[in-house]
């Protein structure tokens, strides 16, 4: 497993960070992406933690050239492309009738047209590997929706479209693609939105947490990054052929119900 | 129902052509919207023929302010906005490695983007109606993937998320929102293509419709447009409200296997 | 229209009953059937209200030999079996750890052994017929889950996939076969659980609907019979040939988030 | 993870025997079952082989009462009973108009039933514990169907209903209830029958794999028994508290076109 490669968009923070985490300890070398000013730092640690080499970008996601080549540099410094998780998204929350047009071009771009310029890209190289593995971070919003998130939730339903399409056209060639759906999950920005809402509904974070944020999930807790970096650890292994296609939910029962 | 109005995009052939007709029969005043240069004509024959009245545009569906001026002058025009059916879309097909951005942009804006632009234009006119019908006609493929379609299959996923969250959004004001999801139709485009590969495979029309165009359903007979529209029709009664924020599939069985 | 025969199980109240209405305004002959004691009565005013032929069956559901008996009955009766609707269902709500045996045994027997037996026994005269409608009430619970409904949730997702199987098997032979899963319908055994609950919760029965029974709906109103039965007269049609093996979903918005 | 404890319904072949070999590797003790008259036998080997315990048992799953002993000497055994995996499973193939009514009754009792009663009975056990992980091995068919299966294919759905409920049901007590839908595994089973079906369609047995065994799967290949294994052993973790309710498909994508 030492040399296999993964680019991981957005993982200077939240669930990418996690993730990038798992695949270094488990000997892959890792281009990070992500906006974070301290990226190339985050990297550095990492690789020296877990001896791995890996690398930085910061790539405009809202730019297909720019994730072309964010794709090619990838390829350029470790010589291969084993694995790509399309993690990268912005969020953005209003009513339909008042939703920005620009707010709602970005959420497209970056949460779902990007997966589709880099799994372009990074094509023609799993191609002539005879391997790779697409791994697409949607949501459970990629599966039901909430109120007041109508870029959101139809970008992450479009990119459960789009692993499906490159499933049925990677077969040939070993190439795999999946998507892994969270529930909520406690990033440093959630961290803060429980914080806010404490105060605003007047409830203690644990109130809010229970009533409010988890409201959907059966179970009452965070679903952890380790479970998710388990999952994409899992569909990244050479085993996982066959595994193809579908969506790997982790959302405490919430679409259960 | 005689003063009902209706919204088609995409209704100057094919499959919206076929519901405008349908919805006529039944008493709607109707908005066609399409790119035939012969649009304002099928509007007028169609008017004459069950004494309703209509009117005709050919709108961009590309730019964001020309959707919202098509459905601002279906309001001006008729006084109300009762059904938007959301019908444009193209196609293109091409594996992924090689797909035009160019192309997958242009499916994204006209089969996705341009329902959540005409339905967010439609939104505050419902609202004030206590009434609103937002019918999207996706596809088998906003569902199920196919080799090729990679743009098409994302769009059509999207349209289904954006109508979950549709349906949330509007449940307080009786503004209700489907997708219907059809197999094969056999429209024109369709037609010529089955003459097409007759002659590329060398089969019988009838054995490209059977082996080839059909392959993934289970009934060998296109979906015809009279099972479409008579969805429509019955999305849009009035005691209709509680259906909403779920997919028709009338696809001959190929989603069931 | 006037000679086609539908035979509906659990016909003689709630759902069933509503179907029955409508299917005898179409002019379809009816095979009556449930547990009422009044039973042939009301088919016989439902038949002379709207000239249509109607018999009466209180086969045991539980006893696959007289199911048998009530399709060949409603046959021999009428000549013909156009349209089986597998309506009848019981319920009964209970923790996993406690729940009876017996109980499960039985709704796993009437709400989904029965429409396997039911419909296995129709499908010769179906297929002679070159015609067939197999319509099954299954539930919002075929394809989501509520606590302490095992058994339910267990059959009508049962029912889901064995509808699934007969649209395949059915489709060279014109015969269809869907489901209809509705969210919580006024029936009049609902109406006494709504006052039962506002007495026990303290609630107006207005409350009790909106913040209890229809507490996942986002529609915050009970799903008509007028809309389950349009849908089923619908699946009906000649021209629905192609429309099989899915699950028609009326449930307030339910299943979308 | 030394101590803990996994009941595997069907272990002493197939797919149930790999998954046993998998969590013997993890160091949890098994209770073995299935109807190979060496279970005793293939029991100790493992546990040798791994140092773990093991025990064996051939109860009868068409009774409700051996299942409730099956679990209650699994508990008693070992003192906990940590991971339930319901795996055993029986098949028969016929079109519905022929299908026996005792081999459908059969496959309901085993494949559904069972799931039910030894879930049941192992709930106050995994309550107690505050931990509890059920695992159940459905299929592709519990979320597809195939011609001639409507047994099974009920079955398969019927199971995918209880998971989700058990999961709602099991949330406050950290009980986790998924499936497993794998495609084609290769088992002795499956052997057999590509040999028989290579002699009847005289065809290679790679093209007998290919053309007819994995037809509708994408990926030409059988699902290991590894991948199968790897995902049990994920759901049956301590960070797996959030999965829940959901089901993980491995069918070289089938289910996505």
């Amino acid at each position: 497993m030492k040399n296999k490669t993964v680019l991981i968009t957005g993982s200077t923070s939240g669930i990418g960070l996690g993730i990038a985490n798992h695949f270094a300890k488990e000997g892959y070398n890792i281009m990070f992406h992500g906006l974070e000013l301290n990226g190339e730092e985050i990297a550095k640690k990492i690789a020296e933690k877990h001896h791995i080499k890996a690398a930085f970008s910061n790539a405009n996601l809202l730019q297909p050239e720019a994730i072309e080549g964010l794709v090619n540099e990838t390829i350029k410094t470790f010589g291969h492309l084993h694995v790509l998780v399309n993690n990268a998204g912005i969020q953005y929350v209003s009513p339909i009738e008042d939703f920005p047009n620009s707010k709602y071009e970005a959420i497209i771009a970056i949460n779902m047209n990007a997966v589709f310029y880099a799994s372009k890209a990074a094509w023609k190289q799993m191609k002539k590997q005879k391997f790779g593995r697409i791994i697409n971070v949607s949501s459970v919003h990629g599966i039901r929706a909430s109120e007041f998130k109508s870029a959101y939730v139809t970008a992450k339903h479009g990119v459960i479209g789009m692993t499906k399409v490159m499933a049925l056209e990677g077969a040939p060639f070993n190439i795999t693609s999946n998507a892994i759906c969270p529930g909520y999950v406690k990033t440093p920005l959630v961290e803060g939105q429980i914080k806010d809402q404490a105060k605003a509904h007047q409830m203690t974070e644990s109130e809010v947490i229970e009533k409010v944020m988890l409201k959907k999930q059966a179970v009452k807790e965070f679903v952890p990054l380790e479970a998710i970096s388990d999952m994409a650890i899992l569909l990244a292994k050479n085993s996982s052929t066959t595994i193809t296609g579908t969506s790997f939910v982790l959302d405490g029962g919430w679409s259960a119900q």
